[in-house]
């Protein structure tokens, strides 16, 4: 099953390297990772998607809690929650198709965010079934280049 | 100076540990990580941002080209770039100044996500000085939770 880990660490050198190597040391692969500040600059966020069944789960999380950079860890795959990511999409597009590939954007509330002779970039956020449907759309035109942040995602309402 | 460097690496148990382990090791911390998928189940895509002069870039660079989980290493820090990232900002709301947030929601293209008796979740896609100026101006609301990807970027045109 995909847990997902909202983990808070202190913001020193080394802390993704170690909280990395404990998942590939126990054989677990990280789908997505990222990585990002806090209001307190000392602290960042990860928010980790990874691959684990309850036991397996259970042993990642205890071994977190003993590395010293980690403060708190929130499994939030049972939480009712916001979750998103955001990918940039290289299309080939040229004066003949860009017309269909315009009509696909608009549907899914995407947008262009740059245009060139033989190709556009468009940029989609939401949630990962969203961004999946819509490079599936646009293989078909050609698909240059594709960058993804790995997955976020809060709980809803004041609980956190 | 800030960098910003796109590689593409096997999608290897450890790879992230490895990458992550390089930087640290010769003290250079990274300001973010974005790790996501690409087109070819076998590889990822790192965008990492990281602050270096010239010549520690260029060792960083060397060292990686030596772990056998990278494929291609890119410094796009100077080309003509598109760059996202993506939070999730919880603020407390309340009946008397949700009005006044969603003013401030309205004026940065940002979107409301979640609602609940005492806050609200808004999601904003934008470079880093977008999100950071919107995060300013809600904090005298008060901002209970905040999540970020790192940043991501692509080049612009069909250059790659």
């Amino acid at each position: 099953m995909q847990h997902i880990l909202s983990v808070l660490v202190e913001n020193r050198s080394g802390v993704l390297s170690r909280v990395a190597g404990l998942f590939s040391r126990r054989g677990y692969s990280i789908d997505s990772i990222a990585v990002g500040p806090t209001e307190d600059a000392a602290v960042s966020r990860m928010v980790i998607v990874v691959e684990a069944d309850e036991e397996g789960l259970e042993q990642i999380t205890k071994q977190l809690h003993k590395l010293i950079d980690v403060i708190k860890i929130h499994d939030i795959t049972k939480e009712a929650r916001v979750e998103r990511e955001l990918a940039l999409i290289k299309v080939q597009a040229d004066a003949q198709n860009r017309g269909d590939i315009l009509q696909i954007v608009d549907i899914f509330r995407a947008k262009i965010v740059d245009v060139a002779e033989k190709s556009l970039v468009i940029e989609i956020t939401g949630d990962t079934e969203k961004v999946d449907a819509l490079i599936q759309l646009l293989r078909s035109f050609g698909i240059k280049e594709l960058v993804r942040t790995g997955r976020i995602a809060m709980v809803r309402g004041m609980r956190s």
